[in-house]
């Protein structure tokens, strides 16, 4: 049980229910999550003790972000309230060839506006053992972008590992502002997560011969990037999953990692989704676990595809499996019998 | 944008929610539709100027089948309202062997009792472009059948090109009863749209080396029925979609087309499905959009293909996808990624 | 239309909505059922006279059970009522590899404490043609021992033909306990009901060959064991589910019968899961009703594993299909086309 | 504990959740309940053996209203199954000054276009102690209106109690309809129950004194009318309920009862509406009861006016009240403090 | 039937079901609404021509706003489609003495951002008889207020009547903020609406002897106000509603009007409340109609007055309720007796 | 803020939704509250370091329970995992006339075969300023009396103030078993909260003319009854709250208090009930937060009957009212008017 870290933005996803369309819809499911809070949710049901920090309104929306954070075992002593808004997005779930949707009403939100003088980074980081954030949290704005360094200077400072999962976004920044800051963030990252896309567009970094729509990925490509990005930025584990996109419904989903040493390709599941929102987060914990307890590379990606696969499976963005459930489809049981 | 109108029932549709069973069932989702109704729907969301043509009664339960119509985009002025009831008819969906089950409580619907006189068809359609039915309102009632000639006599009149989806119920009437009255209206017709069972049982054509029920289809046995169809009816084009069942929860779905000069044969879509209800009627809308946009008939029914796949993919009767959201997966996405 | 007679407990299932995990329910669909409930719900459904023996408290929840028995026709005159509460389970559907879990909280249940001297099975087995029981009542407690038991000695007294299903729920006792209660039972068994595991735990018969959590079945290894049950205990039917977990999502299902002539293996369905619960209860009952109509064994067993294909597709522990629906599917529709 | 009957039509009721409007409604409650088939299920509730008499469509809606009945206790053995449909009503509920709303899709239905020789009245009335017949059975056809004469003569045969509440309903008949068929009825009838209004409307008697707007009843007019009509049709017990309507929220409510040697004024309870349908209906129930135990008149006026202020708190149309509850409101706990 | 034009914001209002409050709620209903789109929604209930102006962006969330409207049958031609967000409030409501709670996210929101050079006011006002718009307009931005003056001057260029609801929201500006606007544009206003607080914040006006906390109202205060404003900005008629909170639950409710004639006081409606929501915009709407179709001061008031008591019992901001149901509780019947 | 220690049994209540009985029920909402822990949310809403102490199963309903109370802010790592189950109570809300009803399911909670050695007295009393019990808990089973004396003992030698709400419940002991117990315990308590009935049964004392089901209290009994009580049990404090139950929708609600010096009735408020649930744990936390921040026992009263009131307000057993909303209702504000 170690102390771990996350940082970012928590927003409120107004979720259509089941697989209506925006224009159906009476009512919304009231989701929150965002990348690293998704990762510190499942860190802190992990057994880990997990913190997320962010800001957040005082008002009850910013509360109930709050509420649901410390209901999965998050702790969050270390958020600050003020601002003016919780950062919003709708959602509405594809089904077969209909794909999912986003609009997102993030501008402005607390944390986007939010100072480095009013985070503590070094008391943030005393005797924590592992600092997450995605590549979302500087692309929300400037400021956003400073807090990140801010965070991962301070995290390297305390000794701190540092991991990042890529996550362009496309409607928060473009390829050049996004390499801009991304690039100079690098020297401080241990372990990087990122797909093909991410890769390419934040770091500038072209895997070779994938045909993403098509659904087929060429595993090998990653191999020759992987060790790339290790030498030019220094990392020491590089990894990311492998989605393959049957449809909205049915995904293939691996992982790959390299340590330095050793490349793997993971076993791959075929999942039928509930929903997928989270699905990367997923994998960042289950890797972040991992790699903590002193798992072989292999291993501990084994335990991120499977924790990943999993949340597949759960409504929401938090993956609420235990440490148990994941290892159980590690050990080889996806024959999903009861367990009575 | 053109004026296209439509005429039928629009009914409400009292659906179990999610796989409930009928005697399950504590409530009924309210939803309206009924085959011209949905094309209605469509076309309007397409951006065509949409009218929609039947008889509702003055109550709010009339009321709510104008309000539904009219949430969408359908023009509503040629409504007659009046008569004592809306048409209902129960359904609960299927799930993998299971069928998908209707009852109908559907007589005397205002629609079916409604008088010619009560509609000014020279009016309705000045300056359209195109008249769709289908098979369905000349067969629930005496009055229908007349109120479906007249329309089609003023239709050809004003100069419009008029479709029908040919749509066999048999519980509306038999094989004899419906060829009595439909043989005689396809001389008004233009387009017509019937999948091999309605080709057989409206016009007294049989389908040969069709096994429907075993869910194989002999794609060559259409080209040979659309063609003599044409020549003895005139048709300019002739039309059908395809559907192989694999189960009540996953199809196959393709359509073929024949325009006297070339016989087509679309790609096919594996869709699971969400609520297959409509599905036909997002095919002819999307054909009627096609050839209105002056398509090639090839290029409009992979439109028309691609519409009705995926309206299997969304809840009630009404095709709520936008042209762009057709169009992207007639290019050849169907990998249902997020659209972030 | 005969008098048939199950008797064991009927429980209040508290089943999260949707795919929902337990901590993430703000509400429980509220389900009763239980093994020998749900084989008497399905045998009214066919149009037997179904009584089920039970003991539920006089309160409301108790009332609630009650009532739901009588609403789909089953008989409750022979229930008592007393005692302090009805049996409880939580369960969470599962999806994919994620498997169904559920969490019992029945012990101390009205029928777990009910004595022998309150029933009257002389007058509950009078004109009576079959009794049907799960090997979960003697399990429940050293009370529903002695109550399976002098039913059982009544059930043969009167000349009913018995069924059991082995049904073994480790929860509930350990191997040693089983096959101390039910090898005596045997005696009075005429159509043993029994999948793999069950035989092995509650008999101390071991099935050769079979790797269950693969998913792959030998079914020849039954045709051995049916033999050598029968052979044991003299049975006159010895039958099995045959369950191939894909997933949570998709099994194949298919069954074996022995009637000491033939073994025969059925047709396999691969299905698509709603609600997994009461599968093999459903069996139990399409099989019962088959045999108390004299059909073959193999006809009896191809209508039992239709029934218990399409429970899948049905939400709660009850299988609500007509005979008529069953003999559809058996007839070979199983296309899943809308019925109109 | 008396074998009772009572004999008409049960619906489907359309419902819109809470207090929407029907233009606002995205679905229904589906709710089965008709004025005498709410009598059977509260005389069930009570303990006696109730039997209820109408014609029911073979289809699963059919079923679902005998399912209904069966669930809370109700014997259908003499339910007939055919006929086209059930009849079907849309309600809303109103609050503070807005009055609920109705609107009626009943024609046509089974019980409507019922024969008298579909029924077997004298096996219906064997050993039974009260029949009980509701103003709108005669009203919804020329066939309802045998059916009531027939089955009341059989009843009065078989020296049955006989009851009736008049009911008018002015969507069914006009005042002169009525009158021509109730009149005739009038002899057959031991119990008639009837508001101001429907004395007036079914059998030409108009209360004097009476602004049924104005929420003002004056009891002295009652007892005039009850006395007259006592006279006249030779009625044992005369019965009505007094609504106060303050609201469509909160109503006043008592009743009065003369039985040819004292008039009896209840007291009045002051209700809050959760759903005032079949508040009239839970009198007539209660009253039956009250008479059948031998209670004197008041006793048996104050444990139905109890009963029937108690059905304005639970929604549906039946009162799903036991014995036990409403004696303790007649005995003066109208507290409404929780009972753990 | 006239032509009635309305401007302002349309917000999609995310409402906590039933009296949850915000912390407790897993989901949100969406209504869409805003002061001026509440009038237009119930002023096409009443029939007339009813059109809406705004600015609303693109994507689906903007696209329901315009369904929205459509639905309920205004006209929506007007509208401009662009910019980014539709505003947003959180909405919980309250019982008793726990109070009805709002959290604005309402910042640049399209319509607050929108140009006059958008709207073709020329266009717009052609032919129009009234145009109405609220206080919170020109509050929203300062291109709110651009666009108010610009549209008033277009509308009395173009003859038409205009009304302004005062409706003051400290949230949006400082009473010293709003007079600066808001005193310039009375010069255009015909018809002025404001309660005793909104006269007060925007114009500058104190009432006297009125303690709004209390409950306690003296209306012969608001004369004085009345004729003082019609002095000094030339107003033809001004009313206000006079709202007595009792609680959360229960309110007073009436008006008074001031024509330069006489001042009159409307009756008083006690109202429970469903939704207080819009109450006072389906004042203005009903006072519009009755201006609009020639009522007398007096009867144009108790028409308002009795629509926006029926308001208060319709969930969301709409007031839909026909003019036949307004007309009925103006003419007396407040008893919620049922309508069949 | 104040480090508070709560300990006691946390439930699964199974309510009901809305007002229907519980043979209705399709579904049941999922509360998780008790006595104790209903004063530990509120506690930690008023800001201060509110632990829960208490034994709750490892499983996920064991896991929903820890889970709701870490939502609302309270502390629960003093909560020992082990059991077998969650105790369970269903609930169905009253209306009018009709009451509330409680079925209880609670025996063998983990709670209530809790052993004292599983629970570190000192440590979690140290530094705590305030210990509050029910009487429920020392009710539930033996080892519960145990466990409630050797925390009161363990409170009072690290100088804890401690009060304990008496809550007699007579499904739960009998008066003279209760009295065995809670007679011994009051040596260790310094405030006492009780109503009229729970002081007569827990504690042998009888107060004077009070007629509980009528409604009427008469408060100067309570001031003897009080002073006696502080005289023969050593308390600083004696408090109750006086509920006038006018109907199940509505309540008077008062409270008094004397500690020694003065007696002090509070203002009254008149109630309109959401959930009264949980009303009487809100006095508890809202007095004991006013006693702990140096408020005079008035003030403190008007804060904690403010408190409570507003509870009823509020679906489910805990108080989510923050400390600034308590008081603006203790400053007056009762209007209910909308907070914008």
């Amino acid at each position: 049980m170690s102390k771990v870290v996350t940082m970012g933005e928590i927003m409120l996803r107004l979720s259509t229910p089941g697989y209506e369309r925006f224009v159906q819809a009476e009512s919304f499911d009231a989701i929150y999550g965002g990348g690293e809070a998704n990762v510190a949710v499942s860190l802190a049901n992990y057994g880990h003790e997990s913190y997320f920090v962010t800001k957040l309104p005082k008002h009850e929306i910013g509360q109930s972000a709050v509420n649901e954070l410390r209901r999965y075992g998050v702790n969050t002593d270390y958020i600050v309230r003020g601002g003016e808004r919780v950062g919003i997005y709708f959602s509405e779930t594809g089904a077969s060839m209909r794909p999912s949707k986003v609009i997102y009403d993030r501008s402005n939100s607390s944390i986007a506006e939010a100072d480095v003088e009013e985070f503590d980074f070094d008391k943030i980081f005393k005797d924590a053992k592992w600092f997450h954030i995605s590549g979302i949290t500087p692309a929300i704005s400037k400021k956003g972008a400073e807090l990140t360094k801010a965070a991962m200077i301070s995290a390297k400072k305390n000794g701190v590992t540092v991991s990042i999962d890529l996550n362009y976004r496309k409607k928060l920044w473009t390829p050049e502002e996004a390499q801009a800051v991304m690039k100079d963030l690098m020297q401080y990252v241990d372990v990087c997560i990122g797909n093909e896309e991410d890769a390419s567009l934040c770091l500038g970094f072209t895997p070779k011969g994938l045909d993403v729509t098509s659904g087929k990925l060429d595993v090998s490509g990653y191999e020759q990037i992987f060790k790339e990005m290790k030498e030019e930025f220094g990392f020491k584990v590089v990894a990311s999953t492998l989605r393959e996109s049957y449809s909205a419904s049915d995904n293939g989903w691996s992982a790959c990692i390299y340590d330095g040493k050793e490349f793997y390709h993971s076993r791959k599941y075929d999942v039928r989704i509930t929903d997928r929102v989270g699905g990367g987060d997923s994998f960042a914990s289950g890797l972040i676990t991992g790699l903590l307890e002193g798992k072989s590379s292999k291993d501990a990606l084994e335990f991120a595809v499977a924790a990943s696969a999993l949340k597949h499976t759960v409504k929401g963005d938090f993956n609420l499996m235990s440490k148990e459930e994941v290892q159980t489809l590690v050990d080889g049981d996806a024959s999903g019998r009861v367990q009575r």
